[in-house]
């Protein structure tokens, strides 16, 4: 096969990145792979509206039906993104006997398995390394590169939005709010945050992490998450004290038991890890394999280009494997009955208390811990003021549960006024 | 095809641990590929030296024939690094249409396209993962993974030895020679240590994956080379001044004409890039990517285990590629002819001068400069005794003939008593 033709669903950010490249490239393209790769067509919303990608010899289309009743089209990109129209999009594209490569972090997440064996069932592959981590190419990383490891922990800067504000706070000392303004108005968090800031998108990318890792189905609701809009900027400068930043972290251990840990957070990292430096819109990966050890992939993790680096890249390699035939498909026919439960996972906690100030409150404190089995590394009592006290409290490593209990007996003592705020804390 | 058999040569640190980790693996491994993959022979120096993996069910031999003329054998993985015997070898059980995994980045550097060659004209398959960087999956990262993207820089700490030495020295301010006895005390180093040390090392490293990114094959020995044991306590002290370390950097450049840049040499990093806290042992690969933009991959360089992930890989691959038929091989026929000479190369420098303490020395140097038509950044006089002064200077960034032409100027003034280093300074 010396042709292969392309129907493109999308062409938005991603989406025109993917189309210039495919086009300004074709020769390098043919070079490498020994195929001509052809754009037969485009759908897109608006057909009037005007593009800066060639036009010539592309079919541009509202109707998805004239790509996906298209005999001819081999392959088709989707990079719309969000649940419908791709479910249905994928669905038919694949019943069609066509391969598909998608940017869609939210459906594979969503409907892995579903994908997957209706993949199987047709002989055709599914390729989706720009679904996670922007141009790092994390999926074929963990199917190929490192296919004789054990992944025994995964951690990784996955949002880049989280990241950016994060980042922004860090460096420029500012509040949250401000500086989530900030981003939207640079284009770096969208109108409605949400999906970004509240850690949904990081649990997308870690469904699909964790389900290519444990080789079992992870459905993204099973996933611990929480969003980073309760960070304060003093949260952030406690941190730094201690020599720790605090990063939205999607962090997965693969535990001895056979159970997985799963889990979406901010969380407060020595500034000693690598992991610790990626700053503004990069991401990272940090893991460690049985064999290969600590390892970590670090790049742009959205974008035009960057994005179309992954995607670009599957559409090439899914070229070869067309050219090849006799396809290997991922074989994951199960779902994953082991997720541990937020409350047994273990832990450093960075607790921040409002108490009064007055002589006992620290004994107080003291005996709640030494009740819930806390053992306490370090306590500083900062910013006194109207007779209140702020007092900073770093845990060694102790049962999420304990925490809770220490929560619940702190209750009885109207000398501790709020729990301002409860970060974990991990030395990976 | 549901079994594949396995000869491998050498038994040494890597040779062990891929052993052990195909025997302690094995249901892992065909759960993955499908396949079941047997040792059948391992051929070492020594039958009777005791061995610690178990020996049941395996050939021991140290006639290579016993492995080459073994037509059960599918794939042979050669340990024993160097040119020969595994050039022979090598040869051989390629000429036997047996594939071949190899970690031997000398050989491979130096005989690429005859190798390459031998294999499509065979139709087998030779995969050279364990061959850079150890654990780290450069080789397919640049081969499949960022497939749609031009490499436009690629700097590395690709020699675990070196990097060892130098963040020893760096970190405990120790001067080479005896950071050199204490890495080979630890086994960082090797007994004559001189491969390591003078760049040799990463040179081959470099020769490989500047083929691969160029498509054209380039030989080690076209490399511009320069080691580290020129590298003093001091130097080291006035770089962490100016805010840089100093590593041993792997570099290449692609140029917009076609010229590729290519050098290994001891080089001043800013504090801020990523590169410059990869200390000990880990390696790290830095790349551009039209695409992808700036991206790095970090991990340990070398080791049982690290090496052993990258070696198993490429076997586990492989079986994949054998059971699906249809091999794409490696495509290099021609020579890259188009190396920019290292006069010609455009850097920032570092110079430490020793000269006499008098009035004068530095306009002297000015003038020089100034005829050289080197621009300079920073000059700072330090360290004054015995009528003697040292002058470090920092230069913009100019063309390394333009220094050259400096240090034959300076012959002419007895008032410059001596060149004591001239190291290379990037901004990445």
């Amino acid at each position: 096969m010396k042709n292969i033709n392309i129907g493109i669903f999308g062409a938005g950010t991603v989406g025109k990145g993917v189309i210039k490249t495919l086009i300004d490239k074709s020769d390098l393209f043919f070079k490498r792979t020994g195929i001509n790769i052809r754009i037969k067509s485009v759908c897109i919303k608006d057909i009037n509206k005007k593009r800066d990608f060639p036009l010539e010899n592309i079919i541009l289309t509202n109707n998805p039906n004239d790509i996906l009743e298209d005999d001819n089209i081999d392959i088709i990109v989707e990079l719309i993104g969000g649940i419908q129209p791709c479910k249905d999009i994928i669905f038919e594209a694949i019943k069609r006997k066509k391969h598909v490569v998608t940017a869609n972090k939210e459906l594979i997440s969503k409907f892995w398995i579903d994908i997957y064996s209706l993949a199987e069932e047709n002989n055709v592959l599914v390729f989706i390394e720009g679904s996670v981590a922007g141009g790092i190419p994390i999926i074929q990383t963990l199917k190929r590169d490192l296919i004789s490891n054990k992944i025994q922990e995964l951690v990784g800067i996955i949002n880049g939005t989280t990241n950016f504000i994060l980042s922004e706070m860090t460096l420029k000392g500012k509040e949250f709010q401000e500086t989530l303004k900030e981003a939207q108005r640079l284009g770096y968090a969208e109108a409605d945050p949400k999906n970004d800031i509240e850690g949904h998108d990081a649990k997308y990318k870690l469904a699909i992490l964790s389900s290519l890792i444990s080789e079992k189905f992870i459905l993204p609701e099973k996933i611990y998450t929480e969003g980073i809009t309760n960070i304060s900027k003093k949260d952030i400068e406690f941190a730094s004290k201690f020599g720790y930043v605090i990063k939205l972290l999607a962090i997965l251990k693969n535990h001895e038991d056979n159970k997985i840990e799963l889990r979406v957070h901010p969380c407060m990292i020595n500034k000693k890890h690598p992991l610790s430096s990626v700053n503004s819109s990069f991401n990272a990966i940090w893991l460690k394999g049985d064999l290969v050890g600590d390892f970590m992939l670090y790049g742009k993790g959205a974008g035009e280009l960057p994005t179309s680096s992954s995607v670009v890249s599957d559409i090439l390699n899914l070229c070869m494997e067309i050219k090849q035939g006799n396809y290997i498909h991922i074989n994951i026919k199960e779902n994953h009955e082991n997720i541990l439960e937020i409350e047994n996972i273990y832990s450093k906690y960075y607790i921040r208390l409002l108490v009064e100030d007055k002589r006992g409150v620290i004994a107080i404190i003291g005996s709640i811990f030494d009740k819930a089995d806390i053992s306490i590394n370090s306590l500083f009592q900062e910013d006194v003021y109207d007779n209140k006290a702020e007092i900073i409290i770093i845990t060694h490593i102790v049962q999420e549960k304990n925490i809770n209990n220490a929560l619940l007996l702190m209750k009885n003592y109207k000398e501790i006024l709020e729990v301002e705020n409860i970060i974990r804390l991990e030395d990976f």
